[in-house]
């Protein structure tokens, strides 16, 4: 029988769904039957919703194209929607499909029941499924609204009856995404802006591939503009090989300062910069008040930027890029204690070529992309971009399930890995070639920083509490071995050294904890 | 200087607000600098959302007074929404404080920035703070909300100005719970129905206190109407010292079964039954059609069931009750292997008088609900109220916090287990009086139950590797010793007896994990 459930998943594999990150209940067993009954869908246990959703994550961006959850209910959902914000804000195609009771059984408030449209319309797009006959309809659709342009979080919530009654046949229709294009007066008024003027571009989205990073770089050496990287990328290629651009400094009054002084910022797949939190007398806006604006590729629009900046790069008369001659720093360890920087290098000369790096290491993280991604061999970046901490781990299972042949790196801040650090499990059950490189500060860094701002220069026993992880000090090695992932712990350059360069020659998940002085 | 923030935390203090568990961000720092200043607010640190939400619903579980909660904006709310749900649908007083961006910085959607209110209105009351001035009464207004009655889960949402500028004066406001009272009218029905036909009572909220048991019980012997406890409660009162009646079964089948042949069913601080998911050709409805249903003590109302159950057996002229003269039934092991019997009954012989038990062990925590808790010494058990799993840990660690003298047993299913693990570490910090019993059957049992309902008896891999939790199986040794809690695995009944005979007496928490054959 063609049960609603496998009107679903046929008709999302055949508009291009492979892979279910799934933590499903009763209410969704008749989808895990339809999965089951389903060749070519790939199916992956997290053992919490928040795993589910950053892997999808994880999967979707290094892809491009959409990866499915399944979730249990609103409090299921629930657990999910941190990594799914950070979707939201990285516009990745990720579609939910969350089970609900019956309609008629709603009307009773069973105690799992809750307002799941509530929680599923505060990260994108919803919509509530009303009966079987339309479940290969409004799967098509949640794949749709998914693919966009541009990339969006997509929920579908499936009332019970829907997935186990007669389904229709599925629809088979072949989803591709799409990149719409920049309009011919969009480039000329870059060009013009670019040469009237002390210009600087801003680049994100797919301005930060190969190709939009030796675009703006003709571009740059052509006009003599400045070039920025958003601070929250969500997918960036990096690496010797490519031209190198400073990122935009977190810290509102640096990138106040870094944007000072010039008269119009083109932005290229990417919004307005604005400052990530509010501080007293300090504005939202980094950019000055007489700053002309221009959106080259809007990334609400989901607009090809790199392609943007090729057309401007053309329309400049820009020769073409000559290849950065940056040579490898080797790295000589030297039994020093790990501070960020030797930390920094020591991953810096280990990276291996093709990596994918899964950067979530916070206050050193925000330093990696800025002092020493340019320095290591070629890799792409998956970077936080919602600010919802946890997303690390979850986006590297994800990865290293899209790209089997590629070494995936999970750098990690001691503190926001412990948000989802059940991903581990999910790693060593897929034998997911990454490995963990967890940045152990043992505090709250970046709140320590915070309060210093707020002139608390000693905070009481209480707010010391709040950012402190040492009493007692988490063991990374141990809590690894418990979800069945080898793990070490060093603390000094050579011991990194030596860990890594075994860890990274190993199939399947490892872990190294890199204890900093 | 009085900040918004100091008349937010003075102000909750004064209403009966004592505890605060804490995962602060950025926003949230004028708050945590105001805790630091407010002595006697004690504050707890969680290394994720769910553990403080959790941890406050056991809290003020087991104190009957709210516990208030700091998060950071709508991702870490959302992270604690699952535990909230079941705070929710047990009707505890939780103040959750979530930090917000400042009004004007709302309008440059910012990455953290989303749609808190939508998050917040999910689970309960809900206000958003929209000056400094009003600090203090938006304080006050939220402690009542959660108070009630009922008690509810009450959300301020505080943009970082609010919290940072000057705050009024705090308000010297104390609050206290207040249980209304049943109606004579109301009472007599009851005493009409019970008296006039084949009468049930099912009990839930204070019914399940000793007082209501007792009245419950005079009851019965007068009226010979029977007894149930419904099958998801708050907290209840359990042991050889009470009397003891049987559980409403989860499965609907057996409640169905269990409910027919009655003409009436007093409700006594609980609502109708209803079966917990819908099923194909299966009632929601699990009382006969032609039933009366009366609601004695509406728990909606917040209302004294206790008390009405004890106007009723007064109305019915019932004798005082007889203490129960249930016999301690010495358990000998013989070093068997552990199945869910063996293990309940060490559990049963071993539970030390006076204890809180948190019971999220699923399968096996239902069939220690209607077999086994009677049989063991005096106990407070704390029950899954809303089906969010992840509750039992948390849970575990705000009843030791509130009951430093009383031995919490959290009696755990591996799988929910995984939800909130991180809750081990705040017990290890706060040396929480808990020991974590992990009914390790290493599967989602619940979910292998409902696929066989389906008629599933041979799921295929796929559905298969959903239920299982074997590759790699979870060493919650490791686990345990990663977040600084001693641990031992146990095999056989008279490993667990030697285990949980030391883990018992020792201070602070421990783990041990009983692996079933």
């Amino acid at each position: 029988m063609n049960t609603g459930a496998l009107s679903l998943v046929k008709t999302a594999m055949c508009a291009g769904v492979e892979v279910c990150f799934a933590n499903p209940g009763t209410t969704e067993m008749p989808i895990v039957i339809a999965i089951d009954r389903v060749p070519g869908m790939r199916v992956v246990l997290g053992l919490f919703e928040g795993v589910c959703t950053g892997a999808a994550d994880g999967w979707a961006r290094m892809t491009g194209r959409p990866a499915a959850t399944l979730l249990h209910l609103g409090p299921g959902f629930a657990n999910g929607i941190a990594n799914l914000h950070n979707a939201k804000r990285a516009r990745t195609p990720v579609v939910n499909w969350v089970g609900d009771h019956t309609v008629s059984h709603l009307a009773y408030d069973a105690p799992l029941t809750s307002d799941i449209a509530a929680l599923t319309g505060s990260v994108g797009w919803t919509r509530t499924v009303k009966s079987a006959r339309e479940m290969a309809e409004a799967s098509l659709a949640a794949v749709k609204a998914a693919i966009g342009p541009p990339g969006r979080v997509a929920s579908l919530i499936i009332p019970a009856d829907c997935m186990w009654e007669p389904g229709p046949e599925p629809i088979s229709a072949k989803l591709s995404p799409a990149l719409p294009g920049t309009s011919v007066s969009s480039i000329q008024k870059a060009e013009h802006l670019l040469r009237n003027g002390r210009g600087g571009i801003l680049l994100g989205g797919n301005a930060l591939s190969g190709r939009g990073l030796k675009a703006a770089a003709r571009v740059a050496a052509t006009t003599d503009c400045k070039i920025w990287i958003e601070t929250w990328p969500s997918r960036q290629e990096c690496g010797r090989h490519l031209p190198s651009f400073p990122v935009l400094p977190y810290p509102p009054e640096q990138a106040i300062q870094t944007l000072a002084g010039i008269t119009c910022l083109v932005l290229a797949g990417v919004r307005e910069p604005v400052a990530f939190f509010s501080y007293p007398d300090q504005p939202s806006r980094l950019t000055p008040a007489d700053v002309k604006l221009h959106m080259l590729a809007d990334p609400d629009a989901g607009m090809d930027a790199a392609l943007a900046l090729e057309a401007l790069a053309q329309g400049l008369d820009a020769p073409p890029a000559c290849q950065p001659q940056r040579s490898r720093q080797a790295f000589t360890p030297n039994d020093q204690p790990l501070d960020p920087d030797t930390l920094c290098r020591v991953m810096t000369s280990f990276l291996p070529e093709n990596a994918i790096l899964v950067n979530e290491a916070a206050t050193i993280g925000l330093a990696w992309n800025a002092l020493y991604a340019s320095q290591a061999a070629p890799h792409t970046l998956l970077f936080l971009t919602g600010g919802a901490i946890g997303q690390g781990l979850p986006n590297a299972l994800g990865a290293a399930l899209a790209y089997p042949d590629r070494r995936v790196i999970a750098f990690q801040a001691d503190g926001s890995g412990l948000y989802t650090l059940q991903a581990l499990w999910s790693m060593a059950r897929e034998g997911a070639n990454v490995t963990v490189v967890v940045c152990a500060n043992r505090c709250y860094r970046v709140l320590q920083a915070e309060l210093a701002r707020a002139s608390i220069s000693k905070p009481g026993p209480k707010a010391q509490s709040l950012t402190d992880l040492t009493h007692p000090v988490l063991d990374w090695v141990a809590l690894a071995k418990g979800f069945g992932v080898p793990a070490c712990s060093v603390k000094t350059d050579s011991e990194l050294a030596h860990a890594l360069e075994r860890a990274l020659a190993e199939p399947g998940p490892n872990l190294v904890e890199a204890v900093l002085a």
